[in-house]
């Protein structure tokens, strides 16, 4: 564990930069993915899918929404949903992030566009919502429940951020700063005592006081962190437990309600403890999310069992075929766990990252990019339908991964991330470099205590756990080396071919290094079988196989005939073999035949059929088309 | 089976009367419940179920809106969601069938009382509706896909058709036929072409055709059966087939979307094939229910695996936590069924029609009549919390039985059931008297062939199994005592000491019976283990306990210290033993600790202790405080 606190001098280029803490992040400026898996995913998604965003809010009236509201003729022609104006700032987001990766200078003329639409829309005051406030619209701040308003000024805020950041003290800045002080002084000690019906405004005004040094942008999210939980939302049919209002924030035990929500506010509830030294709190919300890891998360670590509200559901009630699992909150988890790590400097939170960066945020994309998974169930009973290539899917029936959504949070939210990855794959403290995910990459930075330092990782992680990381820039002295050794590795990883000595997650190699120096960490990303406890009633009598931090699954497109999945059988004791980036086993299929009424006396299953089984990785499933799936194997 | 077809004479005091079939209904004259469990509901509905839904429908206004609708305040303050006049119609059902069960001075009166209300607000031109068609209301018909203007006529009709079959052609039945003729009117084949986003109209107007003879309202019915499914309604984020206007009824291949749309729907296509001689669309219909039963059928007979939409999910998603099962579901599967049976004469249908009255109608109802179950699930993770008597529920969130319900459907629906079921009892064919029911009862009817019979029914079932039938009117010469033998019973049951030899679901026992002739069949009703099918996962290694038709369950209330249902285990050939009216057995109790991640290696379950184990039945569960509740017993 590492127990010392950074202070931070310069600001890394990345979204969360708390002012302490136990580990200070390092910017993208500092850390490159040069390739593998999610260099390939990066390259995508600035190739493709940022593109698509942009084509996709295009066409649907989205951006021309900014423009009308211009020419006055908004009130009347408005398109999308209410919280339209949040997908255009996280795409602004995705593309600042891009901009700061990679210097295009298309991108930042879009921007620059971009920019000058919206902010020619913004009152004299620094309000700023196409849908809310013009004649013939519904009042400002008339519907807190549901009109995401400050929702959206949160996305803008986050966007401004992320340009700031990159170095870029723009315009966009500016009229994201007007619309933040406008609902400092709307809803401060003595304004509005209210609170959004989505939590995201939070997170946002954090990060803008630490991008910015303003105080009062803080206090404000502090303010809405400890409203929040009081009643001020209406009671709903779902409850007030649908957007959290319905325990204060440093009361509650357990996430609940809807996911995402959840999520962004537990993120905000750590920042705002983080800088306001609220060890209170931070508790409070670090042992909510525990329970929820502990009994309300998916085997990928994505989160909502429920379709009805996109929320949780009560304890160890995970139905595999009916998961929701949001890709979006599959992003919100990573920014409650990225958070706790940076706060705690408990390399497990770097487990949690790894796990859902890998089943939850890369299983959404494509693999060209341009289609996207809304919920991400572990079992899929019927083949899906691919949805057209024009078609704005609606995200209750997407059933496939799809190119546009009504509801379309999710695409710009992979974006905006997979935009910003590398910020996620090392930290530092006083004399220690912290290496939480393991990617080809060249990392330089300095460590808490000033001093430079450089590395080179090269790996084919997770296909193989074979990780070199060679010191290129040695410090005098001597310094830590930390690797994150994940809790499924902690049994067999070694470092330079001895068996590693795991402290709370990390391996720690510490000397006065010489450039040129390697260290080699080897993780055990054999294939291996997992059971779920007992109390996960839906999966009771099956296992699943995981290779490293990869769930896989099988696909009806990889058995004999196209035959269903239902049909499929293994052994509780089974070998599992590596196969590519997935693996392979002997099963069985067992045929299946309708009885008039399906419950009787107790029988055996059908005579099976042997069938060498091929896995493959969840996040890749259905780029082959329709297919049965399913990640949790009946046992014979 | 029963191949002859009956042709009515005279109408049974009932809620369907074919006017062809295998079977012809007995009416509330001609069966009367002595006692027992139905009895004792009965009564139980006449004393407090029907003056509780009386009570609230008058204090949250829904009656209310006729005097407003009069005084013409109603576009301002109506109350109740756009269907709350269908509830007082329902209940309004439910009174006629009470006052012709039992000449009920009191509620003969309220009726009359409820009907002027009613008449005084209809249009000239039969229109009724107090939500549409105001000055400051939508337009009539301006809705339809969620208005629920066709369904509420239908509740109507069906309020008028049992007053019309217990004698009474009042001015209730005046104003349904003004409303009837109205809407063929307006829906006839020049008329709009359109139908209800809830199908109920279509099997009211079929009955209201068999109560009148007027030709008319069967063939709307027969128009509105096959608009459906030809995309008139609007595409709706759930899909079409949420109200079943995806696929052409006769072309659909399962039910699917909303339960109680398709069921009711389901209904009125094979009414609408009874009366039309349409065999096609009669085994259209009746290969949808089979499928359905066979894949979508919860072990209660409950309907509807989704909460979202209150719908079907796919073939064997059927999570027992997460079942919707609504109660009106469980009715409307026991018209289907009821249907079937009076059509094809196929005992089988009875079993249907039994399963879904014990498991899911007498679960609604509290012991005291006074509280409701809106949802049915078979899994209760989180012991609910009791509603206070003064509280409308929101049904999403009812965790126990609850007084009332913003969408109250379900209380009025099990009223009108329970008043009616004597009906459900027995059937007649040419020369056989066919008993479907058992439960101590009088029937005095006439076979097919005019011949006057009479039996007295005397049994302890379902807690025993010993039903004695004795003859009371003997007509002259031979004739068929048919007794339904559930399938569950096919292998234990005896007749008069010998095994009963079953065809087709029934014993039939045939001979010049004289009066005092005592027929006596047992049938095994000890408890039994069942398992489900393998494709039902979401409860792989669980099995459930049934004692004859009724579905068993541990409550934590029988548990020592009111332990968690969680930790329960039980050997999958374990030895159950009768116990009151549930069951006892040996089982065990394992801890459960949390892990910081709830997947892992497979290991044993804790240190199990043994526990004496005791079922009760399912219908009267949650009568005894909050507890946690499992149907599916995990096996060990």
């Amino acid at each position: 564990m590492t127990s010392s606190v950074h202070t931070s001098t310069t600001t890394p280029v990345t979204p969360v930069v708390p002012s302490t803490g136990a580990l200070r992040p390092l910017g993208l400026d500092e850390v490159v993915l040069t390739g593998g898996f999610w260099a390939d995913r990066q390259r995508v998604n600035g190739a493709a899918t940022i593109p698509h965003c942009d084509h996709w809010e295009t066409r649907v009236g989205w951006i021309d929404n900014f423009d009308r509201a211009l020419d006055g003729t908004l009130a009347e022609h408005r398109t999308g949903r209410e919280f339209s104006d949040s997908d255009v700032y996280k795409m602004i987001e995705a593309m600042a992030w891009e901009v700061g990766r990679t210097g295009d200078h298309v991108l930042e003329a879009r921007i620059a566009e971009l920019t000058a639409q919206i902010g020619a829309v913004q009152e004299p005051d620094g309000y700023l919502n196409t849908r809310f406030g013009r004649p013939g619209q519904p009042p400002r701040w008339s519907d807190l429940a549901w009109g995401h308003e400050l929702y959206c000024v949160g996305h803008l805020v986050q966007a401004a951020v992320a340009r700031l950041r990159t170095g870029h003290d723009d315009e966009l800045v500016a009229i994201a700063r007007r619309a933040a002080d406008q609902v400092c002084a709307e809803f401060g000690p003595d304004g509005r005592d209210a609170v959004c019906g989505h939590p995201e405004i939070e997170v946002a005004l954090v990060e803008l006081a630490r991008a910015t040094g303003e105080r009062r942008y803080l206090d404000q999210a502090a303010l809405f962190v400890e409203r929040r939980g009081r009643g001020t939302l209406p009671d709903i049919e779902l409850g007030r437990e649908y957007y959290q209002d319905d325990v204060p924030v440093r009361d509650a035990e357990v996430l609940r309600g809807h996911a995402v929500r959840a999520l962004y506010l537990t993120a905000a509830a750590v920042d705002v403890a983080v800088e306001t030294g609220d060890a209170g709190l931070l508790a409070a919300a670090r042992a909510q999310y525990e329970r929820t890891l502990a009994r309300r998360t998916y085997l990928t670590g994505g989160m909502g069992a429920h379709h009805q509200d996109e929320a949780y559901g009560d304890d160890f009630e995970l139905p595999p075929d009916r998961a929701y699992c949001e890709t979006c909150a599959g992003v919100g988890s990573v920014m409650v766990a990225w958070r706790l790590l940076l706060a705690t400097g408990e390399a497990a939170w770097g487990d949690v990252v790894e796990r859902s960066l890998y089943n939850v945020v890369a299983t959404s994309p494509a693999q060209d990019g341009r289609a996207f998974f809304y919920t991400n169930p572990l079992h899929k009973r019927v083949p899906g339908e691919t949805a057209a290539d024009d078609e704005v899917s609606k995200r209750a029936l997407s059933r496939l991964r799809a190119p546009w959504f009504e509801v379309s949070c999710c695409p710009t939210n992979v974006a905006r991330t997979l935009a910003a990855l590398g910020g996620y794959v090392a930290a530092v403290s006083d004399d220690a470099l912290h290496v939480q995910q393991y990617a080809p990459a060249r990392i330089r930075t300095r460590l808490g205590d000033g001093r430079s330092v450089g590395i080179d990782v090269e790996t084919g992680y997770p296909v193989d756990g074979d990780v070199r990381v060679r010191v290129v820039d040695a410090p005098a002295g001597e310094w830590t080396l930390a690797l994150r050794v994940p809790a499924w590795a902690a049994d067999g990883a070694t470092v330079d071919g001895e068996p590693a000595v795991v402290d709370a997650g990390e391996v720690r190699v510490r000397r006065a290094f010489a450039a040129g120096d390697e260290v080699r960490l080897v993780l055990p990303v054999a294939p291996r079988v997992t059971a779920a406890d007992a109390r996960i009633d839906a999966v009771r009598g099956s296992v699943a196989v995981e290779r490293g931090p990869v769930v896989l699954c099988a696909e009806s497109v990889d058995l004999p005939g196209g035959a269903d999945v239902a049909g499929l059988r293994v052994d509780a004791d089974v070998a599992v073999r590596a196969d590519g980036d997935g693996a392979r086993l002997t099963g069985r299929l067992v045929p299946a035949a309708d009885a008039d009424w399906p419950y009787g006396v107790p029988g055996p299953d059908g005579e099976p059929v042997p069938v060498d089984l091929r896995l493959v990785p969840y996040h890749s499933w259905a780029n082959r088309g329709p297919s049965t799936m399913r990640v949790w194997l009946p046992t014979t």
